[in-house]
């Protein structure tokens, strides 16, 4: 069967007028009304696992707790932490516990990355120093380094003794830091805690000033993914920061072709040749030349692309956004955009349009820019490509999941590292080490299959069928892989769901769209049914926010006041919420039992959150050596 | 000085490009600048002032008192009651007390209509009898009344034996009919009371069920403007209303015209005269005749424009809306766009576009639509309009006031009635009473007005002193009226506020655009400087929504727990949520010493919120006494 074959079985196929057309008018209902029952369910489903963990008999630190930003100035002769324990104590009396006030962590995470790398090369050069023993003279060699530029110039010393030392000075100014960081540098966010989830939850709903913008209160992130240095921000800092970041994203997308073509030009083999002049050898050499000539445009797409995600994260993460899996979610949405606009849409629709600023004033300048001419314009462009998409979606499941699936590339990666670096087990354990599912990549191209799926589903039902390929591979293998491989860095409790849900929604509603313009062009009478649909759509969306995403929002309180079981001690709460820079670990021994006292005084003399050895640092340690 | 003169001192007389522009973008600067000043001051003032209300040492059953709507089927073998106390029982153990269903009063509420109007008859016929002692004989006449078609036809009966037998009657009626209602007609309503009012702030801002459409907790109407018979409505039917309502107020705003042309040419001097034969002598002298055919198609408009507040309350009514002072905010918005687009923009801007439409048609299709056309329209159309609006403001304060402030129609209306009717002391105070603001009449017109002027203050700066003398005026005469003659029906705690608030901001935002193309087609090279004006009114605008606007939407948790002095006991609170026709009066004096058994058994024996004398109803009734 040849790709021009697919015609045949789609609407191209059928004549203007005909009664065939009901077929597919059928067939879109059928598609619709699949839909929305698919995902009413999905969504109960998830509302329902989210209700089961938020309700756990063993409920998790961040069910007791809220963020706090905004606090106003802290008033003459009151410390940061008596005015927030001033205003909470009056609203909540019977259940606000404690709170602890976010620090500016810059130069003593510095300190502490030095620290924590002087004690990891302590580690590895004792490491080595084993191994000596074992394979050199019985005494071992003590292995030495040169000071400065990656041990490469400099006196030599002996690196036990060095690292030793390091660790030693280091580490007491990192404590003295420490003593420094509580006192002077209290930012105006907080932790509070509470003694009970209801009130946490409660808590995080409501309006707490009278002034909405001051004392915002917030569900708590979880522990692990709590973005430190954006909790501080001002709300108005926060939103001219999102102002500037989506400027930035809607530039990227609408003008992603200029830095590409800018590296493609650049990337010619003759402007390579210029720059480079010692390849002119091997380029010269026909069979490469031929093969660059075709490729490096390409390969400066695909670089640029690869590029993308992080460039989006790191946007997210200048928006102010305090929680880790928002900014994943964040980045993901900016993805999604970008790649409908130009490989969706891009592709056909405004080929001609976007591409240049002078198109796009044609666009909303033009008598095209109306609701019906819009119709008219994705039913007029999107049918005649559906051969092009149906190879895309059919590709899309040939490469990608086999190399997800055998992990070639890490396994290389882990066995160079083992060969030659790794020494102590934690060395081992990192190279390991799978990391997290990266949502913001995975996602917006599953939507983006999805989104193509939808559109053509009735027009060329041929695509239903790689569709379905897609998804039922990509269910095995990333079912395999997120839960026998990747490690996921923190819990969000589903909250990528909403985002997931809406997006489908806006597949549906542009497939919808698109049928009607189609219908309109195969002149059916009828046609005018099928507005119901997207106006249904619309309907459907903001009955499902209004019903569904606030338990994705925030905690509504029937699930909050289930039953415990089993509350986590307070110090134990505190402390997941401590960063683990600043908390100390074996200083901390004798001190655990004035532990109220400690807590109390720690803006004045000691750090907060000390405990025993089984700081969140250290149990990570324990983890890693099991 | 002629109308023509005000133009010597508008921006119209100066010349294109010339530096004098300069002044008027100083001008449109400092109007800004002063307007952002007053807004912010005025809604931090009106947060003060509400706070202040609601942080009272004595709180109103409002603040212990939240609304529930949606309220899911009832489980089997549970009363409703049972349901919801079981229900926030659970979620508020500490601070929920009790619960009042609202039931259908429809049948109920006919009866007790007709009830009252039987005490009423009866008390009229006694005063009557008693007058008669003093004016005919000694005995006095007994009143007689024939029974059917206002008394005209049918037997005579005594009217003093008549009443009191229809009294004693539909007495009995009505207690069985409270009965069967506070059994048989609950409602998926409730008003639900908690013990202290920080705990009902809280609830009423928080998500209770984790699906969010059920079991909607909101803060609760104050008890004298619950929309009693909007409680129960669903939120699909609510929100299918709305879109009904809003359907109808757009095609209202849009094609009002249609109905008055109707009306006028149905009321056309020879149509008339076709359907009222016999006004042809009148109609023939031609001094009226000249008079009617110039007036007539005026007098339609006006009528027609009288009638429209009261529409607009009833299809605000129609949305489903819990509260009166919510309805009236909802009618005077609909007012305000209503004024806006026919008498600000109709006038000007959209005179011919907006008529019929094919004129939309061509708005929306032209090459005009974009943002810059709308700016270049808004400029070249308003500013020649001027001396227009200037005399309009300047006839505003002619009238109206003087008839506010002299009261002569209410005056005439409470003399007649006091000579031909009223007898009893009840009937007369009914007659005085000057009722409440009719808010959703007056705040459009106002603002319209302030619309006007924002928009022409730098163009035509003449305006602002007819807007000075308008609003200096209307302080003086409405101030006393609020203070001295209405009576407020009940308290919104200032909640038109940020209504007025938004109005105003959109208002300068027109004045703004406006501004931005006027001095485009003045050919100012720095125009450009303007445009920061309207972009920095949107800031402005969605700042004050987030900084301002939850204080007025919900009570922040800070004003809720200020300390309470005299908390109303829980019996006064459910009786001031008891509506008045199932408060029964004499019954309850023996019951209220087992008050409390009385409450909870009250769905299945006695009417709820059963009371001593001192009822609702009876209190009004010695307040009017008094």
């Amino acid at each position: 069967m040849t790709y021009d074959g697919f015609d045949n079985l789609a609407m191209g196929n059928v004549e203007e007028g005909t009664k065939k057309l009901w077929a597919f008018l059928v067939g879109t209902y059928w598609v619709s009304i699949m839909t929305y029952c698919v995902l009413v369910k999905h969504y109960k489903k998830m509302i329902h696992l989210r209700g089961k963990e938020q309700a756990h008999e063993k409920p998790a630190p961040q069910q007791f707790s809220c963020l706090v930003r905004d606090i106003p100035p802290k008033p003459k002769g009151m410390s940061r932490r008596e005015q927030v324990n001033a205003f909470f104590r009056k609203i909540h009396p019977d259940t606000y516990e404690n709170c602890l006030i976010v620090c500016n962590l810059k130069k003593l995470t510095k300190m502490w990355t030095k620290y924590q790398a002087a004690k990891r090369n302590l580690e590895h050069a004792e490491a080595v120093h084993e191994e000596s023993k074992v394979t050199a003279k019985p005494e071992g060699i003590r292995p030495m380094h040169r000071l400065y530029f990656l041990g490469l110039f400099g006196p030599k010393v002996d690196s036990i003794n060095f690292y030793e030392e390091q660790v030693r000075e280091i580490g007491r100014a990192v404590e003295a830091e420490q003593q420094r960081t509580l006192k002077e540098e209290q930012l105006p966010a907080a932790f509070v805690f509470f003694n009970n989830r209801r009130a946490a939850a409660e808590a995080a709903q409501a309006v707490h000033a009278p002034y909405a913008m001051q004392w915002q209160v917030y569900p708590a992130p979880e522990p692990r993914e709590v973005v430190w240095k954006n909790l501080h921000k001002s709300v108005y800092e926060r939103l001219i920061r999102q102002g500037l970041v989506y400027f930035a994203v809607f530039m990227t997308v609408l003008f992603y072709m200029i830095p590409i073509a800018l590296i493609s030009s650049f990337t010619t083999l003759d402007n390579l040749v210029k720059f480079l002049p010692f390849l002119k050898v091997i380029v010269e050499y026909p069979p490469i030349n031929t093969v660059l000539q075709a490729f490096l445009p390409q390969i400066a797409l695909i670089i640029f692309l690869s590029l993308l995600p992080s460039l989006l994260m790191a946007l997210s993460r200048m928006e102010g956004i305090p929680s880790q899996s928002h900014v994943v979610r964040g980045a993901s949405g900016k993805y999604f955009y970008f790649i409908v606009f130009n490989v969706f849409l891009g592709v056909t629709l405004f080929g001609t349009v976007f591409s240049s600023l002078a198109g796009f004033q044609t666009l909303f300048n033009s008598k095209n820019f109306s609701v019906s001419s819009v119709v008219s314009l994705f039913g007029s462009k999107l049918p005649p490509v559906a051969a092009y998409f149906i190879t895309f979606v059919a590709l899309q499941f040939f490469v990608g999941y086999g190399l997800e699936l055998s992990r070639v590339v890490p396994l290389a990666v882990y066995h160079l590292k083992k060969t030659f670096f790794c020494k102590t087990q934690k060395e081992l354990e990192e190279a390991w080490e799978p990391g997290p599912f990266e949502y913001h990549n995975l996602v917006p191209n599953d939507i983006l299959i999805l989104m193509i799926s939808m559109a053509y589903a009735v027009i060329a039902p041929m695509i239903l069928l790689f569709a379905l390929l897609y998804f039922a591979i990509g269910y095995v293998v990333l079912r395999n892989q997120a839960l026998k491989v990747y490690v996921p860095a923190f819990e969000s409790g589903g909250r990528m769901w909403p985002h997931i849900h809406s997006r489908i929604v806006a597949a549906l509603f542009i497939g919808q769209v698109t049928m009607m313009g189609y219908m309109g062009i195969k002149k059916f009478p009828y046609a005018v049914l099928v507005i119901i649909l997207p106006l249904f759509t619309i309907f459907f969306a903001s009955m499902c926010k209004m019903n569904y995403y606030p338990s994705f929002n925030v905690i509504s309180l029937a699930i909050a006041s289930e039953d415990v079981k089993e509350s986590p001690p307070m110090r134990k709460i505190i402390e997941a919420y401590t960063p683990e820079c600043l908390l100390t670990e074996e200083r901390a021994l004798e001190e655990s039992a004035h532990y109220e006292d400690a807590l109390e005084s720690s803006v004045s003399s000691r750090p907060m959150g000390v405990s025993r050895s089984n700081s969140v640092h250290e149990s990570t340690e324990n983890l890693y050596a099991l």
